[in-house]
């Protein structure tokens, strides 16, 4: 696994790709296939979460361990938790009780290209590792991971969409924090990545909602208009294309300037929040 | 939440009764109803954790607390924890894409009195809340939990029965180790324990196994013959019934055999052992 750190000028997409081969070592190293019967969940395990993917959420953390000095080992373990909590979570949306998806990430589901059965148990396998993994790297992180995970676990069937926009924000927004918290950083920088996290998680989501409208199979990897042939309310539904997109600007910039205070280290970070919102997949 | 301790000379099956009473009254603080849309995944949390049952896996962890004098409030907490471990487990193993069952408890399934996607929410709600409860009452016993676990969400569909045992002992394992980690009693202890544990977890996967086939579903509150409809591979299948009572005895035996060290103080965990092969639910 790479160990080495970002160097100080190194470019967003660089860093961005790094996050995610680090990552992946990571996760590859997590997720061993075990001989024998068992190997067919760690494949749909490995399918799920080594999937092809920005690993926006890996690179935050380890962006915000990065501005206070934790160590990428550490870091690292954390980002695969997270990541891992990521595909557990896709994976049982997708399922058919739930929102029938299949495609992701441009290839089958989880369940279309294993069973529904093995989608449950591969879902169920990576909550659990990644609670491992998180609370192993890092007890207090741990801790942290669970409550966010309880608390938004309570969705009713009816407000799944209001719960995977909460889950999609809260997720990002852990990620923003986790670095802050493995540091143990003062409450004010603590708080101010809380408000850039919020600010990009809402970014990321409204984002989200213009490539469902305006994006394409080919770039996104899954089904697009989805979100209206479902009749699912979301912000462009609400506000319209236009207004939607100058609401995610204004989020972009709101988030940049809770990183004031961290000066010139919070550049990578900076990016991540314009990257946000122009990305294309 | 009722704290008094068991008195010295409690009898077994009072022990049992009040350990199931405190046990339901932690899960249903843990397990309260949000108003609002998200109450529809509580109550069906509520409604698998606190479906009527023998509460046997609390009742071990409290058993195995109360010989370290550990505190029942932190006990306490482990034992729901594994409650709704436990009651995950089942909830996911129910559903149509896994064993397709209808009946638990005398009651209907989760999903079959609720719906698939409120089941498989459920239980994901329930595991997550029940690492949060066990890493809050003890980092230790949560870390061990989460260990445990994800050693076995390893299963293979086509080794589901295979699994199911496992789960099963490994729970019951932990159940009775629980208290000697929270104490951090000394390691012969601690080996004693987890040998009693091992003989304990066959010899009620033997009498569950015998129940399927000797049972009656007024008692066990579910469908008798079910394994061998299925074609499982069970004790009985294998052994017959007269040699897997044998076994069954036998391990009940050695299980206790484990407990001597204790003397007099183990006497509850010996009764359990009994009560384990002899059980008609």
């Amino acid at each position: 696994m790479t160990e080495t750190p970002w160097s100080d000028g190194i470019s967003f997409p660089a860093a961005l790709e790094q996050a995610a081969r680090m990552t992946d070592a990571a996760l590859g190293k997590l997720l061993v296939v075990p001989p024998g019967l068992e190997s067919r969940v760690y494949q749909a395990m490995r399918y799920s979460a080594l999937a092809p993917g920005k690993r926006l959420r890996p690179f935050l953390v380890l962006a915000s361990a990065h501005l206070f000095g934790v160590a990428h080992r550490c870091a690292l373990q954390v980002a695969a938790a997270i990541e891992m909590v990521h595909a557990y979570s896709m994976i049982h949306d997708d399922l058919p009780a739930m929102d029938n998806s299949d495609l992701r990430r441009g290839r089958p589901t989880c369940h279309k290209q294993f069973d529904d059965a093995t989608a449950i148990l591969a879902g169920d396998g990576l909550l659990t590792t990644a609670f491992a993994g998180a609370a192993g790297a890092a007890g207090m992180v741990g801790g942290q991971m669970i409550d966010l995970i309880a608390e938004h676990q309570t969705l009713d069937i009816g407000a799944i969409t209001r719960l995977q926009r909460m889950k999609t924000g809260a997720l990002i927004a852990f990620a923003c924090e986790a670095g802050a918290i493995l540091a143990k950083a003062p409450h004010e920088l603590r708080t101010a990545l809380r408000g850039y996290a919020h600010d990009l998680g809402l970014a990321y989501q409204i984002a989200d909602d213009l490539l469902d409208v305006e994006g394409s199979a080919a770039e996104t990897g899954k089904p697009v208009g989805a979100d209206i042939a479902a009749g699912k309310a979301t912000f462009v539904s609400i506000l319209g294309v236009t207004r939607a997109r100058a609401q995610g600007e204004l989020l972009v910039r709101q988030a940049m300037a809770h990183l004031d205070l961290f000066e010139q280290r919070a550049e990578l970070l900076r990016e991540a929040a314009r990257f946000v919102i122009t990305r294309r997949t």
